[in-house]
């Protein structure tokens, strides 16, 4: 106790030297931040694992080396193209008022100054984001895409259609002066990679036996069911693990008090869409069903990414519970009516839970003089200002996402062969099977 | 950035000021204690996901999905009801002179303080140990337990059976006034958890063909082995790497020079008991057995847990090889002479180690004025005060979860019929196989 | 490191209290750095699961349990005889002109003061590199080495090969009074530890069936591919994870502001590892390999290890390129050419990698006053630094551990029976197969 009295006055003397001197120098709070953001980002990282087990453990084994490669090289591409390109579009200077970054493409100074650190600091933490937004898209389009189309296109998501969006929000772009919130992501990372999700699923076309037409007209739909339900889940794990880095880092300084609240938010949204998805199914289907409820931990991940640093853990509860049950109807909705195919509901997930959650902001929103929704007296403006959001950035990803989907379709054909397909895109993508010497039903 | 601001004018107008406002303020050593706390928590998290691999790991296939999800649920509505009630009878106003907490239900300050942060700080880390005492009992009751009844007990634990005898330790009740030391929660935790298990397996009974009756009526007790000891391996490691957040971040303060050691004496304590346990089963049975020694450096993790602060590494590698002996022979006793079936060895590990490690604190501790052993002195005064706290839990845990389960029994029936069992509880409990597409013998 | 010393000096003004003062008691900056190293040492500890998961995966499924016991007995025996011996070898008192430390085996103190603090911090920080040395060695003797051998080999690797080696260029030692610059351990971990995995692959010669000598003399290559390639891929992902710390906290201080670029080139020089790899494998093998994209990956983190505090992003992204070509071309000569049986290709990745990794300090190094490489005028006397390094750790490295491994082949046989290694050792030696269940065909 002692101890720790003469270290708080030994801080409180250091940090009084000047503010002038705080600017120019590294001093002790940047240090805490470092750690800080250097560890989130280490959390973030590990979403990759997340979502590589979750998307092969929900689809077949016959694909399974496939999915865990585009998981790998869409970070590797992405991290490369992010820092030639990414992060100038991105947070390089504005230009064409708000729409567009300029400048910092290849960054690499070389001095160990504080401006340097914070850059390079500022770049590890953008960069895992980025790769969240990337890979989402690879369980959509899960177990018929060609290998060297999936690269081209993760390419130009973290390159071009990832940036320029997360320019208008947090890179101080046209949607940030208006006031549009969105603390971690909701919209900026998980409905971008959302609306590519989704595109991409209806460009390519749904796997060989998924919609089978009767005779009278009448359309079956099968289910696939995934391969390794406990890979699965231990990515849900990791992913909601990771969550904490996302959304708690997200303060982007280690001496912001909100960290504390937004854990809570973060982990009563998650388990309250677990919750709700565990038993709409039940309801539903007559069955508690594993795979919808490990998406209900991931809708209230995505729902409550958003508005995690201004609702209550009351509202954050409610939130997780819309989210949970909003994300079994989504997934019986895009398969069943729409009929688009996404193998592991990526775009149930992280587009219609992310529009959710950055609606929930105009809502539940109570922060202090930002951010505070209908139900806390803001009116609303502040809802007017997430759907403006919502729509421009969607317009933005989808239709970009969809032109790219569409050229290479014209160009490489995007999908391989029904033969490829049946056989299983490890053996024909990849030439190695991904469970040698287990006794595996590839039909199935 | 603007509270980052704030923060930085406030330590400079408070230079040379009394300590006073520091009570009032959130400081930098607050800040350093947030980050601290906050990834010790996602640490402490990780264990969840570590729990799930190791149980799934460790029994049959047909009921992989069914263990995981378990896992999974118990997190989550373990979660919402330490929020709504298990942290008030925690951490609330003491009542009953040290029984129970009695405020603080649903709390859920919003305004931006430094008392609010530091309680949503503490529930954070707080009910991530909650999840993890109540995640110990789904091992004990695999492959056999009814998946709603298990849903109901979890509230239980959660929103009850933890939290009061929680209270009595760390919530500043009645034992934490005689001087009962539990660091990070051997009795607490591990105990609590133990018995629960203990208790769960022993009302359940035995699976199916687990004891057979020959005619001579001598039993036969058959092994069902784990279905995939990579998988649990990779639990152990997970478990391994969250146990430095569960005990170091234990010191609640990240200014605790006590870290250091701490994270050696965990070390060295669980390879010790991993060492031990290998040995032991390799001299028993002849071979180095796998599960024995996955469950050999859970004994020296939960044995250390409460003595980790007040003990040397020499202390901690015999307290690792004691624990590592132990549960082997406990495995044996429950197995064979109780002939309680305990798939997992839950209530070994965690019971019989975390009693273990209770009182090792009144052996070998040697705190600065606090939790001094007999080997270092402090005569039986200690051990004494440990066992009253090892008896008293365990009155508490024994007695309330075997009502629970016993009630739960009478209502519900608790268990699975033997046919479903026969099939697995995945195709019966969730209507999925875990490994769609595997060829497996699930008789085995 | 100049600002760091800034910071210090300023501290010093502020506060008018003396250097002495300074070094008795325990400081916030301290309180900063034990909460850095302790996070940074437990992501450094998640590599043991990384290193399990990609040796088991890439290897058949009858050798599962066998190797994911090795790695974990590795780290629990290499945890003990660390801290009785190897801690002391390395970091005790110089002896012999800067060949050996002499002091502080089984070293323990029971005070709280600051010493004792730094000194425990800074062995948890050391003993999960001293075990990522050792652990890599289990994948190139994988699925034909006695359990027993591994555990007597494990214990020498830990207890001296490593320690003494390491003396010299991180403990003081005649290499870093010459100026040879490891940052992170390229040649103090991963090739010292590669030598290991070379020595005991070639003394323990190739798997039965993989060189198979047709009638006219002719050698026929056989390729045993891995049994489970998404777990192989978590491995990736955690060992990438887990680099983070192993690279980011190797600047012992969480207030070094080079933290940032660290993760930075790290990134960056993972990333380029796996593309270079991954086309590599394409052209010249006509697929896009997951094994070798996954050592790709693992050859980047390694070459960068060395290097990363003192190159460019641009330099991390050649370095990461040449070194992803590199572990290709490397992987086929030790299996084709100098027919050494590496079933996981842990020779590469570690000893050729790291070897490069350590050269490009030479080359590429640009840091302020020290590692000046090549390119940045710094003439050839940082790279002759180098490659004395590689060459005397090289020759240290690779004799003892052939010595080691001649003389356990001499007393113990160092190898199963054929017969035990077709059946598999998970039967053989721990007498319980991997998957219980599951269909395998245990010829592949």
């Amino acid at each position: 106790m002692r101890k720790k009295m003469v270290m708080v006055m030994i801080l409180f003397l250091c940090m009084g030297i000047s503010l002038f001197a705080q600017e120019v120098e590294y001093t002790a709070m940047d240090a805490l931040d470092m750690v800080w953001l250097f560890l989130g980002a280490a959390l973030v990282f590990v979403m990759q694992a997340g979502f590589a087990m979750v998307e092969t453990g929900l689809t077949r084994a016959k694909n399974a080396t496939n999915i865990v490669m585009k998981n790998l090289m869409d970070f590797c591409l992405g991290a490369i193209v992010y820092w030639a390109i990414g992060w100038g579009l991105m947070y390089g200077r504005d230009a064409l008022g708000g729409l567009i970054g300029t400048s910092d493409f290849f960054k690499a100074p070389m001095d160990a100054g504080r401006e340097s650190a914070l850059f390079y600091r500022d770049w590890f933490f953008q960069v895992v984001f980025a790769a969240t937004s990337a890979t989402i898209v690879s369980g959509a389009m899960a177990e018929r895409t060609q290998f060297k189309s999936y690269l081209i296109y993760t390419c130009f998501i973290s390159a071009l259609i990832y940036p320029i969006s997360g320019h208008w929000i947090w890179g101080g772009g046209w949607l940030s002066k208006l006031g549009f919130h969105d603390f971690a992501g909701s919209t900026v990372v998980h409905s971008v990679g959302g609306w590519a999700a989704l595109m991409g699923a209806w460009v390519l076309g749904p796997r060989e036996g998924k919609y089978l037409k009767a005779p009278g007209g009448r359309v079956t739909v099968k289910a696939f069911p995934g391969h390794n339900i406990p890979l699965a889940m231990l990515g849900i794990f990791l992913l909601w693990f990771g969550w904490y880095g996302f959304n708690g880092a997200s303060t982007l300084s280690g001496s912001d008090s909100g960290i504390a609240r937004i854990c809570v938010t973060t982990t009563l949204a998650a388990s309250a869409g677990t919750i709700a998805a565990l038993f709409t199914s039940w309801i539903w289907f007559k069955k508690p069903d594993a795979s919808m409820s490990m998406n209900g931990a991931l809708a209230g991940l995505v729902a409550i990414t958003a508005p995690c640093a201004v609702v209550s853990p009351g509202a954050a509860v409610v939130i997780g519970l819309i989210g949970g049950i909003l994300v079994v109807l989504a997934v019986e909705f895009i398969d069943k009516v729409l009929k688009i195919d996404d193998p592991v509901g990526a775009s149930s997930v992280h587009l219609v839970c992310g529009i959710f959650g950055t609606l929930a902001v105009g809502i539940w929103g109570n922060g202090e003089g930002m951010a505070v929704g209908i139900l806390h007296g803001g009116g609303f403006h502040q809802l007017g200002v997430q759907m403006l959001g919502v729509l421009s950035v969607g317009a933005w990803a989808a239709v970009t996402s969809l032109v790219l989907f569409l050229v290479l379709k014209a160009i490489t054909g995007l999908r391989v062969s029904p033969k490829e397909e049946m056989m299983g895109l490890d053996i024909t993508e990849h030439k190695a099977e991904a469970y040698t010497g287990f006794q595996i039903f590839s039909n199935m």
